[in-house]
């Protein structure tokens, strides 16, 4: 059980925009912080903006910052967004002899809400234990 | 956020063998049951058997029955002995800049808790809703 890169990279996004509060973070400084392809990044920062947790402006001085306040952004919600439908057992994928007698789906179904439950209580904001105006900055910068 | 195929296999095997109580399977009729390479499920069984949830015997007659009672194998449990350590984020990857000034790990670390936790209400038992003495069996023969 892991999350796809996506759900990854997001949450990374998130952390360095929220770790870089009042100036807009270009994808290539993230990119570079993280050592990612810009690529990749690219649709992340899509899904994100699209969903409304980044907003994201074009051209010389354009960049991203964050499209909430970071105490408004849950862990378990930007998990559900990025990682979509969440079927964790794939049923389909070859006929089942035990479809229509197993309750597998229905059981997993409510691990994942208990588990997107959990991380609801946590925010962005819990997710940088420093006040993001303080230390944040500081360490993104030092190392690129 | 998918179970790997060890997983899925690993059901898809206890409950074949759960319902078909006071017999040995095979390998070779689960892998027709599923449409399933013998090679895959080898490992899956190796390993169940290994954690006494399967017991298994060789030669002519050999095959494989249910070590303990499906009441007795709580879903949670098999979920974490065929994933591992299921660490959901992978913090070792690529160097983070946010690495120790992050708390990331420790959310999806409860997270996965609360997971497991609620798929431990539930027992192989409960995964068949009949009892397995009675359909389990001609649900089953009726696929091949």
């Amino acid at each position: 059980m892991e999350l796809t890169y996506h759900t990854d990279y997001a949450f990374r996004v998130l952390m360095y925009a929220g770790a870089n509060p009042g100036r807009r973070v270009t994808l290539a400084e993230i990119a570079k912080a993280y050592d990612i392809s810009k690529e990749h990044l690219r649709k992340v920062v899509h899904g994100l903006a699209r969903a409304g947790l980044l907003t994201t402006v074009k051209g010389r001085a354009g960049g991203m910052e964050l499209g909430r306040d970071p105490a408004a952004i849950r862990v378990g919600d930007v998990v559900e967004l990025m990682e979509g439908s969440m079927a964790i057992v794939n049923c389909s994928r070859q006929p089942c002899p035990l479809t229509g007698h197993c309750s597998l789906k229905g059981v997993f179904n409510r691990g994942r809400k208990a588990f997107l439950e959990e991380l609801n209580t946590a925010t962005l904001a819990d997710l940088l234990d420093e006040p993001p105006t303080l230390g944040g900055i500081r360490i993104l910068a030092a190392t690129h």
